[in-house]
């Protein structure tokens, strides 16, 4: 074991990683008992839930709950606060978070958001103390990327003043819904609403737009004292998964239940007595994407949850690499983590690690700052673009975060793929990380959209002489949205001149650029495409955009490269002044680090456009292995910085005994 | 839903696929009622145990053991047979495969293979019938891809005739052992012998060779008949895992148990009365490799068997896609298998587990006629690159199968984390492929290294002026091993003129310059790497060899890559040859996205080497799109061909209700 054994540096970097939630991660480590947890996958199917739920209650008395209500409702509206334990719980069990996001985040926060004061009176203080458990009913069987197709509907009848909730379909039944197997009591159903048509209304009452009003949520309740079903309510249990066992998740089909007019969460749609609707919002896209908008939290948790699990497994692979050894070498056997392919494997993992969680406390301070306003008063295009970052980095981490936890997995060998490794529950709970909240394809192509949409705007006055005049370079500032660490481009020539840097892979200005221009290519490119396909019948613009649907991805995954690596230099850049030079020397490298491994996976792409030569192409490898090895004596130093307290890890691989099940001899 | 429906083309490929062993897949899959197999992992880890032990004794009455065994043992010696059926078996059940890989390949295997006529007429019969079920006791907690280094000693006892199995170290614990947990009654077990050294022989007796002989094996009785451990054997259980959970692995430690000197698998290395040791293969270190040279047939087996998985998983994905549409298009929804992006997940997946296909029954063809001969009298340089090629075609596959596995999961959104997809299981037990039978790392180091040994030994005579006179062209036919497909590169010249190609990446020829060209290259580097690496001290060399490590990983993966598409263009060969241009035709497209996807993969590579332009390389990536587009047709059939039952592949998405646990509605 060579380590660098600094307790400093790794209080400094873990102060950095934590950020500006520091303190409520300290007291959730320090609060919650993995025993009452964190179980191995061995018990029932039932004991698991149980378990869950009995650690939700536990958490409901922390009071995280009202992190996610506003003040109106009894809380704090402390969303960055919300995130972050989402986050910190999933560094220990993505069940207990997963089931928190669905009774806090996602049911409570749906009454919070998508409702009125009378709502928030009667149900946020017992769901905030979990003592009334609801589901967040969105998914159905038919329909899950694709909301606005939902099926189910909340017919408004004026005779009795109630809306009848029905599921026209089989495919109209909500399936995979957290909390509706077992525990929920009450659902939030989103529904179709469909209000009388002009013809019913009373005479002298009008409305020019009849019947549908799209998706609204209505509050229904789905089960008795008893835990049984009320009547018209079918709920069924999705039973047995890949993973999150904890999680009850189930379906619910409703057959005409009726639910009073006060069901409807009216915030941003109201429906009086008579069956007249009303929003404060007119466009009905709009009013769609305002009340989808207010769940953006939910895919900022995501993300953020995936990462997490993927350090606890970090964690665990590295440390056991610096002490398991294999195969002679010169002084003995070689420590697994002296080979420079077990260090290629996870010290770009580590890098890209820090990385993401520059960028998810960026993401997570956006969010926090832009939800602080109502949501009809917020500044559109900063709804946007924290939407569509949010989209993205949901997407890029789950992906990587699947990634890391077979990689660690394997490299851990076959004692990673014993329960008791702490490797092997993470890996099966985070893979559907990759599907909820939206398809990670789904959510990279909400991504490209918004960048054209922010595109076409930005060019729309620009006739295609201006366009030429412009140039690329100028024209760039117009098109992509710069992140919170403003003209950084500069401040990286800069440093990169106070390195002295031989390299020029290690001239953050240089990677900067590639990062720059990958991004701007690809957008650019992707622009013309889709301008072309715009043209046609209906069937050829449709072939045309699929034509250029790789090309929107890829353009999504670069500008979300972007941000992640500005996020890094400017935390890079915080080290410096807050923690002086030897802090940001040895963050410099693990910038390093992850930029170049990057620019390495997407070579082709650079030397395809030569962006870069092959002389070049070749040195960022050379970096990079380079780099593992500057780091290695660094990298357990690394991973303790994530924080993450020993009991939570519950890897028997850590405990020196490298235990498997073996007994004591007598 | 658009498919080539023809029932011809499917059993055409279908026939193609199924190779050598086709009556015997048929069989099997005709036979295993999947009813008494497979259960979702929903049960307690006992339930699931006692499920596999009772469908392998199903397996034993199926005669399937038999073929693992030799004539001289009563078997059948069809060991391609018996690689076959492992696959077969792993399309539905990875748990049951691997149990009976345990008790009849390892265990019998090892019996057969390593012991003497008395053993096998003892033992083998009850073995093959399942009655005596039993262990391949090697890894240790301390040593798991490095035999050699294995800490459990078996010492004879010349007083009374004996072995002493003894496990001097908590790190000598044999782990992960296939049925030690529950129902193993006997054990091989790998052992560091120690025979008895000079100045204790009785006079007149000496040997030059001191005491420890290296790694035996051993047959040692570990429980009663009543299940209950044996005085000295220390059992333990692996308990929960991250798959496999109808496998009950778990530890064997030995404190001084004694057995009889029978006990010693004595084929290679005998101990008389006297403790007097002698074997037929003089050198110690050709004795180790004759003796795990045996062995080579698990990790045929498992390669074939992670694949077999991955083509279940691929057949839900791709069926599921066909039916399933999302979001609008011009002719309402669109099926999730006409979008590019989805096309690109499962299409090229699908031409590679062609390849895969191919290339495993080419492997399993190989080993068959290898292992006809008695070991002791193969030639070695045909064991040595069946070996290797065993090696890297289990690293490979293992590898894409995980990979396969996950983006199967993900292409099925929530539905594919519904343990009812049929997905998740599979996933979860492939996973450990990766890992046994060797780690994948290991491995591929393994194939570079003998790589590097032909090269050597080709070179060896030459000078300098030699090689360069040979010129890198003619000096590679001297320095790759060719596989089956001989001359092939001439006939594809022929075959690219018959198909009068305008786009020059759909030219074989072409494709295969690429795979060589990466292949000679790589080894050629890689090699004078090594030999400036074999200068220094111990040291310097280490570090020479870590510094070239990725490079050698590199080459390795280069010359499977070149294997796995001779093979497959062999395939395609035979296809034109037994089927007629139509079938051709279709697999001449599947082997071009085959044969692109990899070098799109490895894009960067070419680029850096200037052996594709930039021009060329942004037209394979559209070749590999167009041919998805192509291709999407035949999707269905494609997986339709792998043969698998429906009920094997037991998928609530295929049975067109998509179920998840949706009750009827009253």
């Amino acid at each position: 074991m060579t380590t660098s054994a600094s307790p400093e540096i790794r209080a400094a970097l873990q102060q950095l990683l934590d950020g500006r939630w520091a303190d409520l991660r300290a007291e959730l480590r320090a609060g919650l008992d993995p025993e009452t947890t964190l179980l191995p996958y061995e018990g029932t199917l039932e004991e698991q839930r149980s378990r869950t739920t009995t650690a939700l209650a536990g958490l409901a008395g922390l009071g995280l709950a009202s992190r996610d209500f506003p003040p109106a409702a009894g809380g704090t509206n402390d969303i960055g606060g919300s995130c972050t334990a989402f986050e910190t719980i999933s560094a220990l069990d993505l069940s207990l978070a997963v089931k928190m996001g669905v009774q806090f985040g996602l049911f409570g926060g749906a009454i919070a958001n998508l409702g009125t004061q009378e709502h928030h009176r009667t149900l946020l203080p017992a769901v905030g103390a979990g003592e009334l458990l609801g589901c967040f009913a969105m998914t159905e069987l038919g329909h899950g990327s694709d909301v606005q197709s939902l099926e189910t509907t909340a017919t408004y009848d004026r005779a009795t003043g109630e809306f009848v909730i029905h599921s026209p379909t089989r495919s109209a039944t909500k399936t995979y819904i957290g909390n509706a197997a077992r525990d929920g009591r009450m659902a939030v159903v989103f529904a179709q609403l469909i209000t009388p048509d002009d013809d019913s209304l009373p005479e002298g009452i009008t409305d020019a737009d009849p019947t549908r009003r799209g998706i609204h949520a209505l509050l229904v309740p789905i089960r008795d004292e008893a835990g049984q079903p009320l009547p018209g309510v079918t709920l069924g249990d999705n039973g047995h998964k890949g993973g999150l066992l904890g999680v009850d998740n189930g379906t619910l089909a409703f057959d005409e239940v009726r639910v009073p007019r006060s069901a409807l969460l009216d915030r941003y749609g109201q429906v009086d007595a008579e069956g007249r609707y009303s929003s404060p919002v007119d466009s009905p896209g709009r009013r769609f994407f305002t009340m989808l908008g207010t769940l953006v939290r939910g895919r900022v948790s995501v993300g953020g949850g995936a990462s997490a699990a993927a350090r606890s497994s970090l964690t665990i692979a590295t440390r056991y690499a610096d002490q398991r050894s294999q195969f002679a070498g010169p002084d003995g056997e070689v420590t697994l983590l002296d080979y420079r392919a077990h260090q290629r494997k996870l010290l770009p993992a580590i890098a890209t690690s820090y990385a993401f969680a520059f960028a998810q406390n960026e993401l997570v301070e956006t969010l926090h700052e832009v939800q602080q306003a109502d949501p009809l008063e917020r500044d559109e295009r900063n709804q946007r673009e924290l939407e569509s970052r949010a989209a993205g980095l949901k997407a890029v981490q789950t992906e990587e975060a699947n990634r890391v936890l077979q990689v660690t997995r394997e490299a851990c060998g076959g004692a990673g793929f014993m329960a008791g490794s702490g490797i092997t529950r993470r890996r099966m709970d985070a893979d559907v990380f990759a599907t909820f909240e939206g398809d990670n394809t789904v959510l990279l192509q909400l991504v490209a959209k918004g960048l054209l949409t922010s595109y076409s705007k930005a060019i729309g006055s620009l006739n295609m002489t201006g366009m030429l005049r412009y140039g690329a370079t100028q024209f760039r500032g117009v098109v992509i949205e710069r992140t919170a660490a403003k003209g950084f481009v500069n401040r990286l020539v800069e440093v990169a001149r106070r390195r002295d840097i031989e390299d020029v892979t290690l001239d953050r200005a240089w990677q900067a650029e590639c990062f720059d221009f990958r991004e701007v290519h690809l957008l650019e490119t992707a622009a013309q495409r889709m301008r072309k396909a715009q043209r046609g019948t209906e069937a050829e613009q449709f072939a045309a955009f699929n034509d250029v649907q790789d090309h929107l991805l890829a353009a999504a995954r670069a500008h979300i490269d972007r941000v992640v690596f500005e996020a890094f230099v400017a935390g890079v850049e915080r080290a410096r002044e807050e923690h002086g030079p030897e802090l940001a020397g040895l963050l410099d490298q693990v910038c390093d680090l992850h930029s170049l491994s990057v620019i390495e996976g997407n070579a082709a792409w650079f030397l395809e456009h030569e962006h870069l030569r092959p002389a070049k192409s070749k040195a960022v490898t050379a970096s990079i292995n380079a780099l593992c090895a500057q780091l290695r004596p660094h990298a357990v130093t690394l991973v303790d910085a994530f924080g993450i307290p020993d009991a939570w890890l519950a890897s028997s691989l850590l405990d020196g005994q490298d235990d498997a099940g073996i007994p004591d001899r007598g």
